[in-house]
């Protein structure tokens, strides 16, 4: 039994070196230079090549060193034997959050115009909105979601959660599967941290943004994919929604030539919403494997047929 | 018994038409056109001009329509015997409260860099900073500052505060007049939301603001002359601080070729940090004049010695 460390633009070094310190009798290899593709038994990956996978016959377990999997079921082809796991910790959590207020407190306060009047030496005040006045819709009520939703509620916020399965929050306003238009309609902020799935791509569309409060506002921190980008672009320009703050894209870096880059009511960060801690997540991956050479319930294990 | 109105760059209509409707028997006149001086005892003021109130020889009362009275003591003189009052507003509160959470949080993330990086097309993720690991100095802790201090401290940051007067908040380590040096070192964000006086005048320079940790970050939302505006400049270019957000300035609105403007790491908001309502104020300042009337204790009375 051997882990494998599959990674796309990711160092993998210091993970070789932390892992073979905290498990010192157990084989570490990393993609493509595996030497018995046998005995990997757990694979470590981010954005693995495509059905990189396939050659590990006796695989048994797929650990995500993020909080999203798509990753993965998007490029291999797992059996049924294999489990997939992901990294929860209650850091990334926070910072998720902290990010989205980040956002939303720029958005009442209009940063972004401050900004832009800056760069021409303007000097004109407008009258801002406030938490109390402001509903804002979470897409999306895992760990991750509920955490966000219930935080923004605590400090004043008037919150909404959707999700595919019904949740309940102290504080928060939930709607299940079939009840996403009414969750949009009349608020003024969606904040999207669903998982990437078949059912969730494209979620972010002209239908569903075009039900938000006019002038209402996007803050996507889930995937690029959920975005419809050209709906985006044609509610702003229409003045339905007043702009978003985008932390991921379909194509990442996003592409020098892409139009969002130069719109001034679209604010970009380059996927800094939260950056998984390496010591956290290194705990985690060893957890699971501990966890897996006993035969042990893993933790953060994710429905395959779910996706999520 | 009559009320002038004395405004600068501030339309008084609105303010005349809700004081006559909310007190019908009373002579509400506009500066400069006031026919009987000697009847005004109640002068509603926002940035009077220069010795404006000497005219009015049985003036009592005078009211500013902001939260600051310093642009009051600065243009007059006033005898002995009046009394000068200030608009406290717990929604005004709030808002500044707002802006400062919003400036910390665009700090902690970058948002500003984001913003110029996006200028130039440029993806260039940096690690940040969260909430739990952030200390930020309050200077002021009225009203308005034990405010801010105490709502920042519920929502994870470390906050201390200081003030003339000893000050007891929750959640909050104080300090008195002779430890502002202790209370700003190894501190990561000076906010100042402290009142205008000759002892604050100038408080912003390089020996206090240099006790900020490296790379420290200031907020302005007292007023333009707390601060001295080359020593915050040389200790940005210097690397010792990292940014500041401004809300107030020496010059209002901020002169067009003043070196601010173009200063990437400089934000600039035009005086919004909080916005008076105008319903607000005008009952605040109805209240005043009926207690003037029945020579009652008034509203949010300042101390003319302390200046605040």
């Amino acid at each position: 039994m051997s882990i494998a460390i599959l990674f796309d633009q990711k160092n993998p070094e210091p993970w070789v070196k932390l892992l073979e310190e905290k498990l010192p009798n157990t084989s570490v290899e990393v993609y493509p230079s595996i030497k018995e593709p046998e005995q990997v038994t757990f694979a470590v990956c981010w954005k693995p090549e495509k059905d990189a996978l396939s050659q590990f016959p006796n695989l048994k377990v797929v650990q995500s060193i993020g909080a999203g999997v798509d990753h993965i079921f998007k490029s291999q082809q797992l059996s049924d034997s294999v489990q997939v796991c992901r990294i929860i910790d209650s850091q990334l959590t926070q910072d998720l959050y902290e990010y989205v207020l980040t956002g939303l407190m720029s958005y009442l306060r209009d940063f972004s115009k401050y900004f832009n009047d800056q760069l021409t030496r303007t000097w004109k005040p407008k009258r801002y909105q406030t938490i109390g006045q402001t509903t804002v819709t979470v897409l999306g009520l895992g760990s991750i979601g509920a955490f966000i939703a219930k935080e923004l509620a605590e400090i004043g916020f008037n919150v909404r959660g959707w999700s595919k399965n019904p949740k309940k929050i102290a504080g928060v306003q939930t709607y299940k599967q079939d009840q996403l238009t009414v969750a949009l309609q009349q608020s003024d902020v969606l904040v999207n941290v669903l998982p990437l799935t078949p059912d969730t791509e494209d979620i972010l569309n002209s239908q569903t943004m075009s039900l938000l409060n006019p002038g209402g506002y996007m803050i996507n921190v889930g995937r690029g994919a959920h975005l419809v980008e050209n709906d985006l672009m044609e509610l702003i320009e229409s003045g339905q929604l007043s702009g978003a703050l985008l932390d991921v894209f379909r194509t990442e870096p996003l592409p020098g030539q892409h139009p969002f880059w130069n719109h001034p009511k679209i604010t970009i960060t380059p996927h800094v919403a939260s950056i998984t801690t390496l010591t956290n997540a290194v705990d985690i991956v060893v957890e699971n494997w501990n966890r897996h050479l006993h035969s042990k319930k893993l933790l953060h294990e994710v429905s395959v047929i779910q996706g999520y």
